[in-house]
């Protein structure tokens, strides 16, 4: 499958580097290749180490692929999404991780709230693609290895389209999370809920001082 | 320990009746105590099964107790904990169970956001008592009877008062709870992740199609 991965921060990285490894074809993309490459030299190095893996303009890197990720910052993922352009989406599937929550001291634009979220904004925003919330309740090194939280956890997907759901299911199972750790919540508007998880997230990383834990629904499977 | 429970709906019956059985003394605190009798045939039905508990207004269930519990509406909190009375909350440990969650069509009042909560706001609006935010991030029947959910799951505590969070802790190990089971997520400003986590828990909980689960952080102990 051809992975268009929209952000080359961690978790961009690491997303992309999980699926250069399982064989699929990544283009990370980034608004300006040759800029990214000369502000971040750790980005340079970590692309030296994943040579199937080349840079591209969030448009190059959509238009090209048959789905799209988008691991930009919250902040940025409407921009980011918009310079990769509607008609590069249309039709894809477009997993969205990112999180709104802002965490610089002026006004939080992407502040969540439940009653919308940056799943839905996207969603509204490119009606063609068919997006699915999922992966941004836990830590990057989780996302891609959940194996590095013991015991039973889970991961959420959200999103209007059935078959994009299930082609996300059978991604994260080829990731490693087990099929029955997927949580399908239900429409785009639940992406409310996965979204607001992450300011529990947040308070439960600095409790315990680390970030290698997940949330799981005990219980879950009685039902 | 004599108790006050503000609030004679599900949640305020569950608390103030596993109160009572653990052999506290329990005063269950509404507006108008006669009104709510001829108002509410299933609150009078209930307290004749809780004989030991006794209804009273607000303000005498707070003025004699030495803990208070919150099992209010959220968006009738502060205005019951004002009819509660400043005097007679002060010095004394208040544990907020309630959830500022609206489901009105209007515009929601109480909406968690990152930046305030609940928890904080009952805190501000009453300095001398000492909030501890716990036990509402799951169902009333949990809450009181959590072997209900099988295996691992945990409550948080957040509060600025150490004693009163240890308090809550042991209050919580006397319900039923593992101690080890007892997240502190640290001061009252963490209840802005414990308040969010019911975005969450809404959208499972219709996924699932029933209540008796619970979020289990996996991973926490290893840190």
């Amino acid at each position: 499958m051809r992975y268009a991965v929209l952000g080359t921060g961690v978790v961009g990285r690491a997303v992309a580097g999980k699926l250069a490894s399982l064989g699929h074809e990544v283009v990370v993309g980034t608004r300006d290749p040759r800029a990214t490459l000369d502000r971040d030299d750790s980005f340079a190095g970590w692309l030296h180490e994943h040579e199937t893996v080349r840079p591209a303009t969030f448009a190059e890197a959509a238009e090209g692929a048959e789905a799209v990720v988008n691991a930009t910052g919250g902040a940025a993922s409407l921009a980011a999404l918009t310079a990769a352009g509607a008609e590069n989406l249309a039709g894809k599937l477009l997993i969205d991780i990112a999180n709104p929550l802002v965490f610089a001291e002026d006004l939080p634009r992407f502040e969540p709230v439940d009653t919308d979220s940056l799943g839905e904004q996207i969603q509204r925003a490119f009606p063609e693609a068919k997006v699915v919330k999922s992966l941004n309740t836990m830590n990057a090194d989780v996302m891609v290895d959940p194996a590095l939280v013991p015991g039973e956890h889970n991961v959420f997907v959200s999103g209007d389209d059935a078959g994009a759901k299930q082609a996300v299911t059978d991604l994260l199972v080829s990731i490693g999370w087990p099929r029955e750790s997927v949580i399908d919540l239900g429409d785009i508007t639940t992406a409310r809920g996965a979204e607001m998880l992450v300011a529990a997230w947040l308070r439960v990383s600095l409790a315990l001082g680390h970030h290698t834990f997940n949330f799981h629904i005990a219980g879950a499977r009685r039902g």
